[in-house]
């Protein structure tokens, strides 16, 4: 694909976080069932269900530019996700894996903040209001998603870790 | 590699970030020589020389910990990176090429900023109170880093941007 103007940025940009969020659809369930702390499981198999809700949202903004919903392989999101695996097969105690699934997810978190912060600013600039509404929604969640991450870490997985030896 | 306790999962973590912050050192100079308006070019130039001090106190946290500095391939960082490449090559204008290298590296910043997050709690847990003070550099560069990108791409870059057709 040729980019030649910001509309075919932000149309390409789009279509990258697409297909993150398939990706991403994918790979949490693999996440779910691994944990072991359940706040931890409990706010995976939540964030899978919004991961849904988000998808969804994509597919409406494809709608209202006219574009035909496709995604775009994304290279990064694929090292991201591959490096989550590689952490889930190197580690053995269940305590330390919570700690290391939740780094995991929140490298996914940030990837997905950077790029739906990107794509709101471009909305709004490119006079796409609603795909720009539609896409802050998405934005509030990862954040939400990223910060309850932290609190859970810091609340009880990462202590229990601690205990590893 | 086979973690089995909190503090490999940080020595783990250490040499991943070690790892990609050699090849962002590799892959600044491309964005540095790419980019068009004068302040992308100063602040991307600004970090890469902010990189070097980072990859030097990394360094001084592997001394702390007495664990040789050595990176492990960090496949996350490597997408990033390749998807940066890919921007940059499908983008001919150098207005829209300005706002995709901004995007390119909100997306590495974010991924630093999520590592360096997570290293500087486990740090400060396993007693490692000089090493969190060290990283806690890193990550407050990495977040200066950003919100500087986002200045510039709301500032000028984002509505030059626009003029291309």
């Amino acid at each position: 694909m040729s980019v030649k103007t910001m509309e075919d940025l932000f149309v390409a940009t789009l279509k990258d976080i697409y297909y993150a969020e398939k990706q991403i659809l994918k790979a949490l369930p693999g996440m779910v069932s691994k944990a072991d702390n359940s706040e931890l499981k409990k706010a995976l198999e939540t964030h899978r269900a919004e991961t849904e809700g988000q998808v969804e949202r994509l597919e409406k903004v494809f709608k209202l530019i006219k574009v035909p919903a496709r995604g775009k392989k994304c290279d990064a999101i694929e090292g991201i996700i591959d490096e989550a695996k590689e952490h889930m097969d190197e580690i053995d105690d269940e305590r330390v894996l919570d700690a290391g699934i939740i780094s995991s997810a929140q490298a996914v978190e940030h990837y997905e903040i950077c790029r739906y912060g990107t794509l709101v600013e471009w909305a709004k600039d490119l006079g796409h209001a609603d795909a720009a509404k539609l896409l802050a929604e998405n934005l509030k969640e990862e954040h939400h998603a990223d910060t309850l991450l932290t609190e859970i870490a810091r609340g009880s997985v990462n202590k229990t870790a601690e205990q590893a030896a």
